[in-house]
């Protein structure tokens, strides 16, 4: 069934979780099926040889896993409640997956987050695209995206640098490598970290299944972070999903003179987006509460920081260069002189400011 | 009172509202006066020479305004209900403000908004801020700022190319040009706009009379942008005064390896602020629900767009290149052939693809 239903195809999602796909199947080959989708399902039913598939997977070392299995990653049953066959938000929660590589996809999704972003990303989208992935594993924090060229890519390489937990979910075939040129970082990642489709092997990808493809990286994951993504972007699709999915939605501001960086600004205005810039923020968002807090960050904290309000008032009007009487600071100061001459000697004792016999500067 | 209390002064600003300033010097000349502030008040009282005041004022063609004028700015007594005496949040309602400028205050903040920024920004900064500004006066939105180095000046500046009304709110007296290299601009903002401030003509500047004066910028506008800030910078005092006042709270994100954005990305992850990447949504922000709407950002819609789902799934697997049958087109597409000849047929009257004898193929 996985060949012969598209990729995300809720009536077959439907089906097999009431029936299974070997009933199904059985029922499409004898005709015996009246759902007007059976028509569709009808043009590649000859294609359904599942000992066939099976063969290909095992010549890639891929496995095909289904919900029950142990390794099945339950979070995407969330998917269930969103189920719909309309436009860009098409898809159900998906009977089967193909998996590449050694790692537990169960286990790797626990603590995992999705990074997203443009094909056409700028220098800046990508270095900051490896930076918070490199961050991500350094925090035991898998890193799932989707090989494209662009931000995908390098929030992969950046994972690799820190942690091998990092899921390719593919929108083709687990055997191809699309794009070609990340041929190698598909399989490093194969070997490593875990590669994953919905498709069955020899599917080209296409536009319905990156869209398709999509729900699986926003579902897997505890939240989605997009780093540049222009306007009309297949990476806002992913974290609509993830919106409706209560994942955190996240974004990296850019420039907003980079068009690169517009979708992301788009989703920022939007209610329940959260701005990151760090790997951080991004942990701390998808923590249960209290826990993984980012440090908070600050300046550099002054000894005037510390003053109280009339403290600081009289240091204002400490002469810097030529020392004054207390008196004369008194008036700059606007504070009554007696007041003025103990705080004075306070400040000196900070080293915020020095006597000159009965005069005062700042040191 | 404006020369011997210091600006922002909650005692003065509250007892001033009850009497008047005039019982109030009198009382503090004549020692009748028990409250503990009067030995601050004591230190200037003898330079409560209002007449010299007003003589100063004249020189610069600058007026003292106070509540119950007609140009008083009444969103000012926002301020009432905040008034506090501690750190960097201190400061009542004034009451009273020195004005430079033909215009007329009350009218001119009305419809307005405060840009305000790092005073070391980065040229993205500068450009961003003109930019901004610009586009407010060119809505008939007067642009508030602080005529500082950096963000402020850039401000002004943008303003000033599409309208008169722009307001620098000073932190020292209004008869001085601070920073003086921006004494061109506060002058040409004194001719056309106008030039306010609450401290006694020859005050100088200093960092609580800055953190003071930064509440006059959020109260007197509908909202504050900050574009460009380091993590600890005095815009975000503003930007906080204009949380506190139920003011809009806006900041122009940048990249985040940019520590001069640092202070604004914080803000912008604090609920109920808001991203804005350009002037129609600041105008938006600050306008009564539904006018002013900014125009949506939408990219490009190609004829696929407008396709049904079954539509898109059929065009995505029609080759490029070398056409082929309807029949092998309906099993790529995993759609039964009857329907996918139907939809092939009205996709090419749409110009999507063409035939090619009995084959398809992309246009």
């Amino acid at each position: 069934m996985s060949r012969v239903a598209e990729p995300g195809d809720i009536d077959a999602c439907r089906l097999i979780r009431e029936h299974s796909a070997t009933a199904l199947v059985e029922r499409l080959r004898s005709g015996r099926f009246d759902k007007s989708k059976a028509r569709d399902w009808a043009e590649r039913i000859d294609q359904a040889d599942a000992g066939e598939f099976l063969r290909v997977a095992d010549q890639v070392d891929a496995r095909f896993i289904c919900p029950g299995d142990a390794e099945w990653p339950t979070q995407l049953h969330d998917l269930q409640a969103l189920e719909s066959d309309g436009g860009d938000r098409r898809g159900g929660d998906p009977f089967g997956l193909w998996v590449r590589g050694n790692a537990d996809l169960k286990d790797t999704t626990a603590r995992s987050i999705s990074l997203v972003g443009a094909r056409d990303a700028t220098a800046y989208g990508e270095h900051v695209a490896g930076d918070l992935a490199a961050g991500c594993g350094r925090q035991a924090c898998a890193v799932i995206s989707g090989a494209a060229h662009g931000i995908d890519a390098a929030a992969h390489w950046g994972a690799l640098m820190s942690t091998d937990r990092t899921i390719a979910v593919l929108a083709c075939g687990i055997d191809r490598s699309y794009p070609v040129a990340n041929h190698n970082l598909l399989e490093r990642i194969a070997t490593v970290g875990l590669v994953v489709s919905e498709a069955a092997p020899g599917c080209v990808p296409s536009r319905s299944r990156f869209l398709v493809r999509n729900r699986l990286i926003a579902a897997l994951s505890r939240g989605t972070v997009v780093i540049e993504a222009a306007l009309r972007s297949g990476s806002l699709n992913t974290a609509r999903w993830a919106r409706d999915l209560g994942r955190g939605v996240m974004g990296v501001p850019g420039p907003v003179t980079s068009m690169a960086s517009g979708g992301v600004h788009e989703l920022l205005r939007q209610p329940g987006s959260l701005l990151v810039t760090d790997a951080a923020e991004v942990i701390e968002h998808i923590s249960p509460v209290g826990d993984g807090l980012a440090p908070e960050k600050a300046g550099v904290v002054s000894p005037r920081d510390q003053l109280d309000p009339r403290s600081r008032q009289l240091l204002d009007a400490v002469p810097k260069c030529s020392a004054a009487a207390a008196g004369s600071i008194a008036k700059a100061a606007g504070l009554h002189r007696d007041d003025v001459l103990v705080r004075l000697h306070r400040l000196r004792e900070l080293g915020l400011v020095v006597a000159d016999q009965d005069k005062w500067r700042l040191s």
